[in-house]
C-alpha cells in the first residue's frame, strides 16, 4: 500500500505532534452535495447507493474534491449490520430506517446470525477496498459502525424511537436477553470492523448514536462494557501501521472519564460538551474529536470562522485534537459555509501546533 | 390561608429536616388517567382545558386523588406567555403546539408587549387561585413556566424543532435580538410567576426544557443569565413563608455546578444524570429533584421498585431530595405503576432520614 501523504489525522488522534489540526466532517459525503444528490438519485434508492462499492467509493470522494478535509470516511449506513442479519431494512420518506423483522423473544435473539463480513457484508468490504486503494495515500480512510446498543435500539423498536419505549422495556425487564443481543451484536461489530481494517480503513469509529439516552449506570451495563469488549477485539496494528479507535456516543459528556478508559484513542464529543472541560477530565488519556454546533454551519461565515477559533482556543495547545462538527452535517447546509470552516481550520490552528523544540 | 398539613415537599427543598422523602411528577396531571381524557374530551380541546380555571383546577386535582403524591402543579401549557403576547398557540393532532404569527424580525420582537398576568393570563392566575383554595392546605402547589430560552424556541421556529435552526441562527447572526427578545420574555416570566405566587402558588419552577440543545457557553449566555435575571425579580416570601424556587434544564448535566449558582433552590435533574455524581457536585447549594426514567415505568412493579430504590440510595442520607421523573410522564403508562412508583418512595425513603439527635 502506497504511504500516507497526509496523516495528521492519524497522528493527532495518537496524540503525536503535527502542524496544524486535522478536520473532517460526520456525514461529510451527503445530501448537502448537489454532486452526491445525483448519484443518490442516479442509484434510485439509498440503500442501493450503499450495497454498490463503485457508487459508495464515489461519494466517498466527493467531499475531499471541494474541501481540504484530512480523512475520508466510508460511505455506508449504521444499520449493515442488522439488515445483514436478516432483518431486512429498508427505508421509508420521512420516517427514517425501518425493519421488516424486529426482535421480540428470546427466539428471535437466538436465531441471529453473526453476518460474515465476506458474504452478506461483502458490498462494505469491496467498497474500503476500492475507495483505499482510489485515495492514492492522499488521506486516511476511516472505517465505522453503529454501537451494539445503538443497533439494538432499532432492531427492537423497529425504526427510530422517541422514548425507545421497547428496548428500554427489554432492557428493565429481561436484561440478561438484551445482553444476549447485545453480545451477538458486539461480536459482529468486531468482525465487521476488523474486516474494514483489512480490507484498508486506516482508523475506525464507534458511532453510539442512542447511548445518551440511558441512564448513567445503563450506560455503563449496556453500551460501554460492548464498546470495551469491541475495542479488545479489533486487530489495530496493520503492518506496523497502529489503527486509532474513536468513540462517539451522543449526549455522553456526563461520562468522559469513564469513556476515556475504554481503550479508544479517541472519543468524539457533541457540541453540548465544553472541549476545554472535557480536556481537563480526560487528561492525556485520549484525544478529542469535535465538536461545532452543526446548525452554526447555517450562519454567515464571518460567524463561522469565530466558532472555529473559539473550539481551537479552547482546546488549546498540541496535539491530540480533530477538529469535526458535534454531529452529522446538516443536509440543506450551504457548502460555501463547509469551505469556510475548512479553511478556518487551516488558517487558525497552526498557532497551536508551534513546537517547544 | 390555611397552613400546610404536609409541607414535606417545601421543606426538602429548602434542606429542612423531614420523616421521608417527598414525591411528585412531571406531568401527574395528563393522558395516562382515564379521567383526565373524559374531562380533555368534555373541554373539546387542551386549550380549552387550559384556559378554563374549574377544568384546570379539576384535572390538577385528579393525581392526588389517586396517589399519595406531596404536591400538585398547576395545569396550564408552557407557552401561556408567547399566546399571551399574541402569536396566536395553536395544536394539531401529533404535531404539538404552533404559533399563527412567528418571531422573524427586530419589528416583530419590538412589538412583543409584556403581558400583565392579571389581564390576558388572568385564566392562570384564577386556575391557581383556586385550585390553591381547593387544596384546603393538604399539599403546597407548584407554579411554573417556560424559561425565556425555551419559549423563544418556539416563538422563533413556530412549533417544535429538531435542529432548532431558526432561533439558533438568529442567535449566531444576531445576538443582540435574540438577547432582546429573551429580556421581554424574562421580564415577563417574572411577572407571570410572581403573579402565580400571589395567587397562591407556594413553590415555583422553570422548565428550560431545550437549553440542553445549546453548546455550553451558549446555554450561560442565552438560557442561564435569564434564569437568574428572573430569580432575582421572583417574590419568594409571602406572609413569612419561603416559596422555594426550581429550576430544570432537560440535558443540563454537564453544567449543574454553574446552575447551582443561579439562585434557586432546587436544580430538576434529567434521567441521565447520576444524582449521587450530582449531589456530590452541588454540594449544598441546591436540593436536587428528579430522576426515574420515565421509560421505566413501563416495567412491571417489581422493577420499578428497584428503581426507586436504586434512586433514593444514590442520593443518600439526609433531606434535600424530591423524588420524580427526570422528564414527564409518558401519555400510555399504567397508572398501577405509578402507584408503585410512589408506594416505593413511601416505603423506602424514611430509612434516608433518620434524625442522627
Amino acid at each position: 500500500m502506497t504511504a500516507l501523504k497526509n496523516d495528521i489525522f492519524i497522528r493527532a488522534l495518537l496524540k503525536q505532534p503535527i502542524d496544524r489540526t486535522p478536520v473532517w466532517m460526520m456525514r461529510q459525503a451527503g445530501r448537502y452535495l448537489p454532486e452526491y444528490r445525483q448519484v443518490r438519485e442516479q442509484a434510485g434508492s439509498f440503500l442501493n447507493l450503499c450495497t454498490n462499492p463503485e457508487l459508495a467509493c464515489e461519494v466517498t470522494l466527493q467531499p475531499l474534491r471541494r474541501f481540504d478535509f484530512d480523512a475520508a470516511i466510508l460511505f455506508s449506513d449504521i444499520l449493515t449490520i442488522p439488515d445483514a442479519m436478516g432483518l431486512g431494512l429498508y427505508f421509508t420518506e420521512g420516517e427514517g430506517p425501518k425493519f421488516k423483522n424486529l426482535i421480540k423473544t428470546a427466539a428471535d435473539v437466538e436465531k441471529l446470525p453473526i453476518p460474515d463480513p465476506h458474504a452478506e457484508l461483502r458490498y462494505v468490504v469491496d467498497a474500503v477496498s476500492l475507495i483505499r486503494k482510489s485515495l492514492q495515500g492522499s488521506v486516511p480512510l476511516i472505517g465505522f459502525s453503529g454501537s451494539p446498543w445503538t443497533l439494538a435500539t432499532y432492531m427492537v423498536e423497529g425504526g427510530s424511537s422517541k422514548s425507545f419505549q421497547k428496548v428500554k422495556s427489554l432492557m428493565y425487564e429481561q436484561p440478561k436477553l438484551l445482553h444476549t443481543l447485545l453480545d451477538k451484536l458486539a461480536q459482529s461489530v468486531a468482525a465487521y470492523l476488523n474486516a474494514q481494517i483489512e480490507a484498508g480503513a486506516q482508523a475506525v469509529m464507534l458511532f453510539d448514536t442512542w447511548g445518551g439516552m440511558l441512564t448513567s449506570e445503563d450506560y455503563i451495563e449496556f453500551s460501554l462494557y460492548y464498546a470495551k469488549q469491541i475495542r479488545a477485539l479489533l486487530k489495530t496494528n496493520v503492518d506496523g501501521q497502529q489503527v486509532p479507535t474513536i468513540l462517539f456516543s451522543k449526549g455522553g459528556g456526563l461520562w468522559l472519564e469513564t469513556m476515556a478508559d475504554a481503550g479508544y484513542d479517541a472519543l468524539g464529543l457533541d457540541w453540548q460538551t465544553d472541549i476545554q472541560l472535557a480536556r481537563a477530565r480526560v487528561g492525556d488519556k485520549v484525544a478529542l474529536q469535535g465538536n461545532m454546533d452543526p446548525v452554526a454551519l447555517y450562519a454567515k461565515p464571518e460567524v463561522i470562522v469565530e466558532k472555529v477559533k473559539s473550539i481551537l482556543h479552547k482546546y488549546g495547545n498540541g496535539s491530540g485534537h480533530v477538529f469535526n462538527l458535534g454531529h452529522g452535517i446538516l443536509p440543506d447546509i450551504n457548502p460555501d459555509h463547509v469551505k469556510a470552516m475548512v479553511d478556518a481550520v487551516h488558517t487558525f490552528s497552526p498557532a497551536y501546533h508551534q513546537q517547544s523544540t
